[in-house]
């Protein structure tokens, strides 16, 4: 029904922008169905270090357990449902809630609630756990009880991951970007560069694709005939709609930086030391999708996570993590400045352009628009939501 | 359905003021169909000079283009719909959208958007553009597709403002009240004057209009007898119910001031010089009205216009606009807070007095009570609103 | 049909706690069916004193009549619905509307109204009067057209509330502590003393009753064995359901404190002079409830009364008194900080202990966890709190 709206090549009707229920839908069939980037290892570093992963109403523990095991725990006490950790990071011996002190050990086994009728069941109230999966040391959950599969995304993308040394990063900043606009709005931002030449003058100095499509193209191509048979030029186009049943999508792909840029920096130089196994740069950018709402830029020398929460139907977060190797030391091989300032300032541009497209989308005379041959990833985004928020409910767990 | 709960010489029931479906038929068949005031020409000196008339969810640009012709866009890109003028006021040589750059000329006309499809049609990509009519220096809208004709308010009044210098103003103030309340409250505030003795003393020094109603009648009829056959003393009550079907309401009436006032100020002194032809004061007022939602006061040596606009159902702004002749100088001729004290003071309190009608109202207790003999055109309001969000659907572009 | 979704025993679904149409039923069937508390006779000192009673959308105005009776009447203007009184409290010669001037004595009854029509009845437009109800110096109102009746209470009580002096107290301190949850979660929070070993160390060294529910039925035996046959130590558990139809419910019940402790304070020690005829400390307190929504915890030597009140399904406000005899004086014969401590300190705990549980709640994961066998009494709150919204509609005054 809602599909009827919709004109493949065009913007959204303004409903997709508006409605309660349509979120719901979207919160349904999307967050609670397809994987979500909540965080990376290093931010555990001892038994019992914890992080909370919050968006819309929901609010999931990531926690090391006593066997160095990363866990995933929604964060309401299965007695009258209160929050048990309550700041957004910490560590705990014991994940006791601050209401009724009823107790579950970092597993999420209830082992302790006072007073309790004859016949209740400890082993039925532990805390509802989530599904987890490490790709190198990012961690990904899923809230779907039947999580669509990871391993094309693994097998397809294993070597060039190593490459880039994934599984020995660390955390060196994360900021969160406080969006006026539907969540939407901002993810079809990320997806298209068409708006990069007019409102990001940082990155355009820095990458080409905000160039002409024709020019990048052969641009592309040249870099790309030099560099074949290397895992760190492969190509896999497998999102969007382009997935496999039962996979989760994904994506990646190489693209030249201007000539002689190094980094995404100030000057296009050395951000950080170079990742993994790479031994020089090769002025250019990888850029990987796993799942629909995740996005890393992947520089030679740092990586930079890009990552879409909804707060409500008319507020959403961007949240940026910029990674460098986990031996690189702060202000010795890496200066915060440098390596958060093109995301940074891109970004904080990005938050007035979305909020005022969210602003004129609200008037009655709002009409969707054609949209370019350069936001045709774009395109792919809302052909594949159209479909998804008509499908079935997601199998989420309840 | 809905006039069902309404009884004439009452006051509206509580869901008129709390509802947002009846909130929205209000938007399309009053606000979307209505001519609204959006602001002087004097605010338009040089080619590209604009500002913004926004309310609910609409922005209209007023922008002065290369011919010297004032012309009213919708403010949203026909690509994405973002806004394209951020701004309240400025000056544009383009309409560029900050987003993607596409470019429209002064006049709405697409002239510019990059890497589009072959079959693009630059031709059906223009900005939408309003209905505009000028009064004197008056800039009034009409958001509808086939406006309310103007010509019988035009031919009626045309001698009376023509006397007043209605096209040699210039706007001398403009401040914005936020009033937390539903915008008929603020317009029945307007639209009565039996709440100026117990609310405005400031108003009941300069304005016989609060005084009981008898003695203010005999007062008037000795004032018009002495002005009989003067454009300056015509009355047209063709306003609300009263106005031709297809034309839209107004209505003029001149009304004695108290002896010896001669203008709006704290003294009753002079605010300004005299407007148009005028060459005395004559100690009294006009109340001047164009459509529903704008309310003009004409002293002698000024024009006090008060605008109402909804922001939501429980939200509304109140713009007074202070005009002077055009060729008066600030701190020679006129002094900004002896002009605007009288009404700046009044509006600041009716302010509360709304808040605070507003909040009695929200009671499950309030019922509708009946109305005195002094708000008789308020009860002209109530009639004709309920019999207009019962009627069709306004035919606003879409 | 609600009801289906409710298993006794186990918490509420969480649709109870975010639903608008349920939280509309609620304020008809339980705010504007039963006797609420709006304070106490020591506010009003002087003919014309008044004070506000507010909650959700409606404001009373508790006022001393030239007759020294206290009335209660509906804050709206029988004219166009302003509010009457704007401040919180004061003293009126008059219930002047602040917008027209319709000025209504202190029983309500309209005296003055200015140019109506010549048929306007002005003894049809006095005040809305709401019944009131004094139970020695507390002021109960009841919204409902045929309140529910008081006199079992009264005759149940008389002897035991005279004991304490219910009639010679005054009002030591008001103090309102906003909540941003559910107000049923601040209810159920105020019935259940399962939470308080864990979360409030200041109640547990003065009170036994978050003691192990057998521990504390063993002491409290003996303690009622010593003084059998004293209407300080009746019980009345007439309450939620155990209510006969048509009488409002009430409970009454005396428990041991901790050994030495006299009453609420830091210490344990004296907070004030004795109350009524009391004249000895016997180391306990009671638990007095009149309708849902009030608690009374008397100590030998004041009162403190728990209040709650929605203003939105989401947000609330929890009003506490605290009550000392009349003729004691501040700073002599107590002090404001220790009278206060024990339950300020208890209700800034419990304002984010309440908040946290609704975010919890608002979980997609949370469901509705079984009780303990300390949470009996909260239990019977949430039987009859089905049963109630499932019933037919209050009879408020409409």
């Amino acid at each position: 029904m809602l599909k009827d709206n919709y004109k493949s090549g065009y913007s959204l009707n303004q409903i997709y922008y508006k409605d309660e229920s349509i979120y719901n839908l979207e919160i349904n069939n999307i967050f609670h169905k397809h994987w979500l980037f909540a965080g990376h290892t290093s931010q555990l570093q001892d038994i019992g270090d914890y992080f909370l992963y919050e968006f819309a109403d929901e609010s999931i523990i990531i926690i090391l357990n006593k066997n160095n095991q990363i866990k995933a725990h929604i964060n309401v006490c299965r007695h009258r449902g209160s929050k048990i950790c309550l700041d957004k990071e910490g560590n705990k011996n014991l994940l006791t809630c601050p209401y009724h002190a009823w107790s579950y050990d970092l597993d999420g086994a209830l082992i302790s609630a006072r007073d309790m009728p004859s016949d209740f069941k400890f082993e039925h109230n532990n805390l509802m756990s989530v599904h987890l999966e490490l790709i190198g040391g990012f961690i990904f959950i899923s809230l779907s009880k039947k999580p669509l599969s990871l391993n094309n995304f693994k097998s397809d993308l294993n070597e060039t991951l190593e490459l880039f040394g994934l599984d020995s990063l660390k955390l060196a900043m994360h900021k969160s970007f406080s969006i006026p606009a539907n969540w939407k709005l901002a993810v079809e931002n990320y997806n298209e560069c068409y708006h990069c030449v007019p409102s990001h003058k940082e990155f355009s100095q820095i990458h080409m694709m905000g160039t002409d499509n024709k020019i990048f193209n052969i641009r592309k191509d040249e870099y790309l005939k030099l560099n074949k048979n290397n895992p760190k030029y492969a190509q896999f186009n497998c999102f969007y709609d382009n997935a496999e049943p039962g996979q989760e999508g994904y994506q990646y792909d190489r693209n030249p930086l201007k000539p002689g840029i190094c980094s995404g920096t100030l000057n296009g130089e050395a951000a950080a030391p170079l990742l993994g196994k790479l031994t020089e740069y090769d002025y250019g950018a990888s850029e990987l999708m796993i799942g629909p709402l995740m996005f890393f830029l992947i520089y030679d020398d740092h990586i930079v996570g890009y990552r879409f929460t909804p707060l409500s139907v008319d507020n959403c977060v961007c949240d940026i993590f910029w990674m460098v190797r986990d031996d690189a030391v702060e202000n010795i091989d890496y200066n915060i400045n440098n390596l958060t300032w093109l995301w940074n300032t891109t970004t904080v541009a990005d938050t007035t352009i979305i909020m005022n497209n969210q602003k004129g989308i609200n008037s009655k005379f709002y009409s969707p628009g054609r949209l370019s041959l350069m936001e045709n990833f774009q395109k792919n985004f809302l052909d594949w939501y159209i479909k998804t928020i008509n499908s079935n409910k997601g199998d989420y767990i309840e």
